[in-house]
């Protein structure tokens, strides 16, 4: 778990969620609700295995995202947002839109996004 | 300049201002206006002047931070936000409110800062 010492909110919040995948990660599972490992990663093109079950780890431990074991053979994994992971994603809206704005303004291409 | 392709408009805003010490020079530079270089260093402990110089630089390359240099001798050098560097500052409350209240319910060291 990664925490502090700390300047302010921002940095704390960058300390959880700072990194090209976690927000996505973020994205994809408040979109979709639930997902398993291999969902999300299809969501997530161009993210490798190691690195996806490495940052799925620290969300977790962060209390960012809430995993599922079932008890099945093979054994199911699902993964969803704790409240704080919602409350998260919803405070990157602001930083979303903004980022939206600048993708328009300096026409950068967007990755086609295959979630489902 | 950082220039995509993207997932989307968080992917974006994350590709200017992730990583530990951008998001607290933003803050730095809208708390203060415009900061000299040694200023903005002694704002911001911890951070080593070869790192320092490449965030400004990217920040810089991005449109976000404007580096104004007097011709006096030595040189004098001040930085301040460019609208867009403000407006990704406004974006970003959100995120540090999540952020304080993070640093609450985990009980996280916060550092003194010494701005000014």
């Amino acid at each position: 778990m990664r925490d502090g010492p700390y300047f302010c909110g921002i940095d704390a919040a960058m300390d959880v969620v700072g990194g090209k995948w976690k927000a996505l990660i973020l994205w994809e599972l408040h979109n979709s609700g639930i997902r398993r490992f291999g969902e999300l990663r299809r969501g997530l093109p161009g993210v490798s295995e190691k690195v996806l079950i490495q940052q799925l780890r620290e969300l977790e431990q962060d209390g960012i995202v809430y995993r599922q074991v079932y008890a099945e053979v093979p054994p199911r994994v699902e993964y969803s947002l704790t409240d704080h992971g919602r409350a998260l994603n919803d405070a990157l809206g602001p930083l979303g839109e903004w980022g939206s704005q600048r993708i328009e303004r300096i026409g950068a291409e967007r990755i086609p996004h295959h979630s489902g």
